[in-house]
């Protein structure tokens, strides 16, 4: 019997076990969403009940449980291993296809007069609650969100992570705690509130100035904060702050309170406050504590959008935290290109040269995602991930993609790379070269000044998709500072829905990564971090263009460079010329030397 | 004393009485809206009570009157024809700007509790209905839509239009009215209605291959549509129908029922009916007449969708039509350009050859919107309309707009091209070499199917977003097969909601008309109406490209040519060719002499 099996095995008891608990509790069908009450990209080992319920370890997914069905939501990226992991679970894997029914349609269209779906109202934002509840109303059925029925069966469940939290000091920090508070309590009555309540880390971490390590590749730490107009209660476990940060806290007013007493918090606020909530990024269940009375003021966290818009003197941080990155990745490069052919090098080698390169530099903290460096058709992947047990020697001919950053006390970054492998066929340089001409259009584009990013998509894609290629994800995502590599209120996406609160404003920093993705033979992508800036007021209006922040050579050995027309070309014999310039200081021998061989002119 | 103020006197007089109808009804505020129960473009004199009201003629405008204030909200287009119209008249002109609250808004924003808002439900929206009467109730305010105050007022208020129907018959009208019914039933079943109630003129037009005359420029009639299991019903005007059009619909099954049967048929549609209805496009006034049972199945009228995708038959025709009226734009342009400098030419003059020139094509049926023709500074106002009392000479140096399009019993055209008056400015050409770089650039686009149209803006926008310029309008509108030159439900503009309805699909007819709008010296507009066809199928899905129709030489002398990149001439050169393979057998004379001399490849 394989460990996959045995697992299974266990997991058909689990699901026997759930269903008992749901004739108990007379629940007709249990949901259990990939979340945790601060609704986090990624989640500490305590809210991972979807994975230990299901088996299935992907990081997003929906389990939905009946008694004669159990079923998995998963995107495209997972099919392939939701179906090795849910074999013989008896939980069937639901290809969950952009444009199709989801789980909430699923439940709504099988839910029947009096039939009950519960879920853990501590997981769920209150947004999809009420669009939950409202199409079961409208079927005569019911949403319970006061039950959590992992509680009674997962008896070996993890604790939270209690790592200590650190301040974010100047002069990487540089507007302090004091007056990103008083901006936040102008916005809270600009928009008539007088309390705010918080679930979301980077929030919070980016309001208190503090970093911390309880989950992956994010600097953030488990907590709540709640600001009222005479106390600001910061929700964290006490064994995570030492004695000297409680005091420097506390001396500015800030109190700590113990992170699972939040619930009493809410309940205590009072029944005239006006409460500014972002009903996306908080959960019903934290809600259901408040008095009926507290009116809810609803819309994006000020601080979102805060955090979003850098400062000058962080934009200066970022940019020599980019030197350093690039200064890092042309090391790890002149290296893999010396090694090469003689040694054997891995999809996981490369991570741990690259990792090993970053770590070198001044201010680094920790890589901001897991590395993907994927050969040939893994790379094909867009979010593969090479482990000890399935990764490939990278030999012969054909491309290498390698999609990676770091996260340093002055910046977050993240880049994608085409490396050259033997000599790459005609075909994948021409999808390089493709995939760079959106990465330029975009990158030299002007655009109105609060524009909704998402309908700038088209400029980076019209290069690609006139010659019938198209790729499934975003072309670029927001990105914090010494935060988490993937934050909002803007996206470069035409999947996404371009409200008013995607506006594209001047010190936002957001990826440029268009792809192409040929499963089973290759894939490309090409990403830089851009910084909105000014690009000037005219009779018509303010505009913006982007600065480009990432400093790397773009390998020309993947290009055809003849597709490339002659403005196209200087773009990128200047983008050539100002990495050489700004990496050279940082570098020495052979990387130095691979700099200037791979900065030179077409 | 200025027939404008005497004007102004009345509208005071008549605001007087409508106040003291309000006290009576116990109303606090009554709106006005530019719009008529079919929610037309277009309005009959009828139900333009919001201008006998005002005194404001412009097409789009919303009053709102209360006690002690009185506004009307208007776009930029009408702020100095709204200023000049309603100085004295005791109505405050309120400017209305994208991102800014509108009417509702301030209706919403004003009200108290108890108060009482009142609006024809006539013409009012479904959707528009319930978003106000949502956001009164929040405040404790009421929507009342069940009261036209201006059946008392106005004595003098035209009749509806009694203009006759007549048939769009074959080979123009490619599908019959049977096989349009039967694909309408169809689509209900899928929706799961069995009944539906269509509104909307242009919708009621198509699917019944009839025509009319009941408003400008849109072919259409005054009507309604009711389909249930059993009976079609098509509510009209009898004295519109003559005997033999009665007995062919008759014989088809089409029940003729009078126009202002329409409440009780309503009234009659059964408890248990499944009703699809377009909340957008049908009235609130309307709905009420319905059983309270009646379950309402709400999206996109089917017709609306259909008619929007040109079968490859009707293509051919516009493609015939396109000829026809590029001929006509041809023999036009050789006039102008012979006559100016020797004769007077103003913008009425232009306007009135030119309707002589489509006048003269087979199948030409009427102007499909008022002709701009607008010299210099007029050309700076999008919607300019010269009149017998305000309109420019042409003369001296400069550049003159003209868009203008033809209703042909096989296809509806819009053009815009700019024509070059002494020596236009470098400047000047400038501004058009831009604004035609950024028709070329959407007009060789290759996209996916079924993208979301608004997407597809940038793409046009970035040429001009370059130069720090941008227009306030959108690049691309739907365009009707011999119907309305605005129709949906795609559009190109990052203004409007990428809604998954305004996916782009192939047959669909849209504008390209890129602009550039310099207020006090000039305007510049280029529009093409382009096909979207299949583009291929590859691994990445299914594409789709643009097919230029409009056929008319681009004048070159208003060029900076320099300023094209050498795709971009090629572009236009093969265009050029084009249009003079195509043209050339419908001309003759001078005409010929012309289209010769400016399809001349640059």
């Amino acid at each position: 019997m394989s460990t996959q099996s045995k697992t299974n095995g266990v997991v058909a008891e689990r699901l026997a076990q759930v269903r008992a608990l749901m004739s108990r509790e007379r629940i007709d069908a249990y949901l259990v969403p990939s979340a945790d009450p601060h609704l986090s990209e990624y989640l500490p080992g305590y809210w991972q009940g979807r994975q230990w319920l299901s088996g299935f370890h992907g990081s997003v997914g929906t389990l939905i449980i009946t008694q004669s069905f159990a079923g998995l939501w998963a995107d495209s990226r997972y099919w392939e291993q939701a179906t090795k992991e849910l074999a013989g679970s008896g939980i069937e894997l639901v290809k969950l296809m952009s444009g199709q029914p989801g789980p909430l349609d699923w439940l709504a269209e099988k839910a029947t007069s009096k039939s009950v779906v519960a879920v853990d109202g501590a997981v769920l934002a209150v947004a999809s609650a009420r669009t939950l509840a409202a199409r079961l109303y409208e079927r005569g059925a019911s949403l319970r969100t006061d039950f959590d029925l992992l509680t009674e069966l997962w008896l070996d469940r993890p604790g939270l992570p209690t790592n200590a939290i650190y301040q974010h000091l100047p002069p990487q920090a540089s507007v302090s705690r004091g007056d990103k508070l008083a901006k936040l309590r102008q916005a809270l009555q600009e928009r008539g509130a007088d309390w705010h309540f918080i679930a979301t880390l980077d929030d919070i971490a980016w309001l208190f100035n503090l970093r911390g390590a309880d989950v992956s590749y994010n600097p953030v730490f488990i907590s709540f904060a709640l600001i009222g107009p005479q106390r600001i209660s910061l929700f964290v476990d006490s064994v995570k702050v030492d004695a000297e940060l409680r005091q420097a806290l506390e001396g500015e007013g800030i109190t700590l309170v113990e992170y699972t007493n939040v619930a009493s918090a809410l309940r205590d606020v009072p029944a005239d406050a006006r409460l500014l909530i972002d009903p996306t990024r908080v959960t019903c269940g934290l809600l259901d504590h408040l008095k009926a009375e507290v009116r809810l003021v609803e819309g994006l966290n000020p601080t979102t959008l805060f955090k979003s818009q850098k400062s000058d003197a962080d934009v200066q941080h970022i940019r020599q935290a980019m030197e350093q990155d690039g200064a890092a990745l042309c090391e790890f490069f002149a290296w893999q290109e010396t090694t090469q052919g003689k040694e054997p090098v891995s999809e996981l080698s490369v991570d741990l040269h690259l990792g090993q390169a970053r770590a070198r530099r001044p201010g680094y903290v920790s890589p901001s995602f897991a590395t993907i460096a994927g050969f040939n058709a893994n790379g094909a992947m867009p979010h593969y991930r090479a482990t000890e047990r399935e990764h490939a020697q990278i030999e012969g001919d054909g491309l290498l993609l390698i999609d990676s950053g770091g996260q340093y006390l002055g910046g977050t970054t993240d880049i994608t790379r085409m490396v050259p492998i033997g000599t790459p066929s005609t075909e994948q340089k021409r999808d390089c070269t493709r995939v760079l001409k959106g990465v330029i259009a975009l990158s030299r584009a002007h655009f109105p000044r609060g524009i909704a990013s998402p309908l700038l998509d088209a400029i980076a894609r019209a290069p690609i998709w006139a010659e019938g290629i198209d790729y499934g994800h975003g072309t670029g995502h927001g990105v914090g500072y010494f935060l988490n590599v993937h934050e909002g209120p803007q996206v470069i996406a035409y999947q996404a829905v371009a409200a008013p609160q995607t506006a594209m404003l001047p010190g936002m920093i957001t990826s440029i990564e268009p792809g192409t993705y040929r499963p089973g033979r290759w894939g490309v992508r090409i990403e830089n971090l851009v910084l909105a800036v000014d690009a000037g007021k005219t009779e018509f209006g303010e505009f913006l263009k982007f600065e480009t922040l990432t400093l790397c050579p773009i390998d020309t050995r993947c290009l055809e460079v003849s597709l490339l027309a002659q403005d196209e070309r200087d773009w990128l014999n200047a983008y050539h010329a100002q990495v050489n310039k700004r990496l050279s200081p940082l570098l020495q021998g052979p990387a130095l030397e691979w700099l200037r061989t791979r900065t030179v002119a077409v």
